[in-house]
């Protein structure tokens, strides 16, 4: 994972540092007409137009120093010495606290801590967070692995059984709840994976990312984390939930539920909105203020079942004006074992693709309908084409997002492949991805 | 079109309606212990679960009558009779107003003139709107025409082509301005695809829709059309736009510039958003409040030019976590020409599906990255996935919707099949679907 000695630094301020013969991890002096700094060179995780330096200093805060044309730096350490540098934070146990385990799976929230070694390497251990974080401290004992390091755009149906087994491990030894870190990309087909996976919950699993990574000024990635571990040792639901920015500004956070959550911008800290519910609560600081009263209570008597299978062999198809049937033909020659189709308004899709449904439902491949709306509930009861697919045996999606739609069809032919019995599953709510009555006061908000 | 003699009446009230041996069209007064109406009975285009008879008494309106037990019907003309029916309004020219087209497609908002015939089939003809919505008289001449009747989901790229050429048509005779009723569910491909075809508009081009039907007591289709022909007649700005309503309340309707907004809701009335656009105007009552003050001024003497071919042969491929590179495969197998990615976060897709697409790309099949994010940017120098994808030659969508890439895509490969052309076109703002800036105010809102 170590790319080069100058991870993440480019152009001007590339060169500026390969002048001065520094690498990351250095200790440096940066000077410049109005102040000077001193502390460890760090890498830049995430790239940026803009031309900072940033220095770790010796209180453990990282800042980024605008270089201009001014700016001078000099040499005052190697990194190798730092090898011997370990954090100041003792890791204390306190038993009036709760139990919290923290498995990070990869991502930009994970892509800090590198200033020991100097290294980029995606990892989030024990010592790490509570560096990072240290009030965190204050609010569980916390113990953190790291499953694996990726970006979330890889992540596969496979890993997602592997990360369900392992918080289903951390439960069964008696913990209070489980925090994963994850990538934003695909952060929410993994919560409702594993809300799917981890059926009859008892203590919260939370997923928390970040938008920015920790080494650039206005990183998300402390705020969120302290309040997913909050989230995972104190709130009173047992839910698979997603907890990110509720604003930009750096106010509070949100507790989305695992189901019911999608990411809805590229690049703001507050991408993630929960779409047709209210989002369960809102952490401000370090209160938890319940939004949402209906959730599965917390109760550590409850036992965990894990069934973390997934059929890989399931395709989302999003239907166009023009589009052909060929497609569906092809995933249907292909052998696939289910098709979830992202249709239009209601639950709508192209006539002239009418025929090649048919055939796959014909041929017991269950096609479930969702809409490219996102918000609102499919009904395919108003207009005739709605009828039709109906009557073919197209199964309504309902008000579930078409992610979620694909990960419970992945879920459901996992435990069978019998027509009956997956339309009776896909219709039922089994992990709050159906909602008996649609939430209209949430849209947009 | 005629479907059968009660059109849209279900259940008790279909029984009840079937007793009296009435049809649609026929002369009917209906008894409730409390009220006597009386009428033509109306289809219900929208089936709806509630147990309305509809009405359209003699002053045009149409009203809902709740079936209960104590519901009387007396019979009191046969339908035939109502052919001789002539809608009551005349058609008068006043030169003092613009000339406005109304070229109707089909969709919700023409499925209600049935009243003069009985039979449900959509179409708006002049005297049909005048008397549906007559205050359309006290803003502009209207002079409408049905170019086909289809629900939105069966569009196509070669209707698309014959609805600009008829818009095309209508400009180069001098109107001021054209209102295009169409289906909901596709609007958005629709209004885009207007906006790539008539290049150099003089004038405003309105699609217009509605998610109630007429002859719904809650119908947003009278508000919906007044405005799109305000806005058509009158507005400042010559670009193709969607108006629909602003908020579910009859309030106010907004302006949203046709490349950059999406239906966002399967049901509700304000189910049109701009993404990553603001709106250009809101249409309260008569009045047009400018929002948006970045839009091409209205200009009769500018030459209209007409490029109305699409590349049907380009396909819209969303990624998720374990999809296989094998439907990229098809398509290039198939010969298909583009192929628009609605990939992760800031376009990202998985790195298992790369030697795929870098196969597509090699067989010059131009891969565009947009993301299912919907609001943001792409922006693929962050990590190196992005990076990776870009170095292989996929072409960043910027800040466009995933349907406005692939119906922009489509309208690219009808004019060249070079790759670096196609390239240059895709990165350049042509119809107001790049921004230069990320406008980040229009999250959500």
């Amino acid at each position: 994972m170590i790319e080069n000695v100058l991870y993440g630094y480019r152009g001007e301020v590339r060169r500026f540092l390969e002048k001065h013969g520094v690498k990351i991890g250095d200790r440096v002096r940066i000077e410049r007409r109005d102040f000077v700094v001193e502390g460890i060179l760090m890498p830049r995780a995430a790239l940026s137009e803009k031309q900072f330096i940033v220095i770790k200093l010796d209180n453990g805060y990282n800042i980024g120093v605008r270089f201009t044309n001014n700016t001078k730096l000099v040499k005052i350490a190697e990194g190798e010495e730092l090898k011997k540098y370990t954090p100041s934070i003792k890791v204390k146990y306190n038993p009036e606290l709760p139990k919290v385990s923290i498995i990070s799976t990869g991502g930009t929230i994970a892509s800090r801590v590198d200033y020991r070694t100097g290294a980029v390497y995606p990892a989030l251990k024990t010592e790490d967070i509570l560096e990072f974080a240290p009030e965190i401290m204050n609010v569980a004992n916390i113990e953190a692995e790291v499953l694996f390091s990726i970006f979330s755009e890889n992540m596969t149906p496979e890993l997602w059984s592997r990360i369900a087994e392992e918080v289903a491990k951390k439960i069964w030894e008696g913990v209070d709840g489980v925090v994963v870190p994850h990538g934003t990309d695909t952060m929410s087909y993994t919560a409702a994976a594993l809300a799917f996976a981890l059926r009859n919950l008892p203590v919260p699993v939370v997923l928390v990312g970040s938008q920015r990574s920790s080494d650039r000024p206005s990183s998300d990635a402390a705020m969120n984390l302290y309040s997913a571990v909050l989230v995972a040792g104190k709130a009173p639901f047992a839910e698979v939930t997603v907890v990110m920015h509720g604003e930009t500004a750096d106010t509070y956070c949100l507790v989305h539920r695992g189901t019911k959550v999608r990411k809805m911008h590229t690049s703001r800290r507050d991408a993630f909105r929960s779409i047709n519910d209210k989002p369960l609560a809102k952490v401000v600081r370090d209160k938890l203020v319940i939004i949402n009263n209906n959730f599965i209570l917390r109760d550590k008597s409850r036992e965990l079942i894990l069934e973390n299978k997934f059929d890989g062999k399931v395709a989302l198809v999003k239907t166009y004006p023009g589009m052909s049937g060929d497609v569906i033909d092809f995933l249907v020659d292909k052998g696939y074992h289910g098709i979830v189709l992202e249709g239009t308004g209601l639950g709508h899709a192209p006539i002239y693709i009418f025929e090649s449904l048919k055939r796959a439902i014909e041929e017991e491949i269950p096609v479930v309908m969702t809409s490219q709306c996102l918000w609102g509930r499919i009904n395919m009861n108003v207009y005739s084409t709605g009828r039709d697919l109906l009557a073919m045996g197209v199964i309504p999606g309902e008000d579930m997002l078409p992610e979620v739609a694909l990960v419970k069809l992945m879920w459901v032919l996992a435990k069978t492949r019998n027509m009956d019995e997956i339309r009776k599953l896909m219709l039922t709510n089994i992990a709050g991805e159906i909602n008996p009555r649609t939430v209209f006061s949430t849209y947009l908000s």
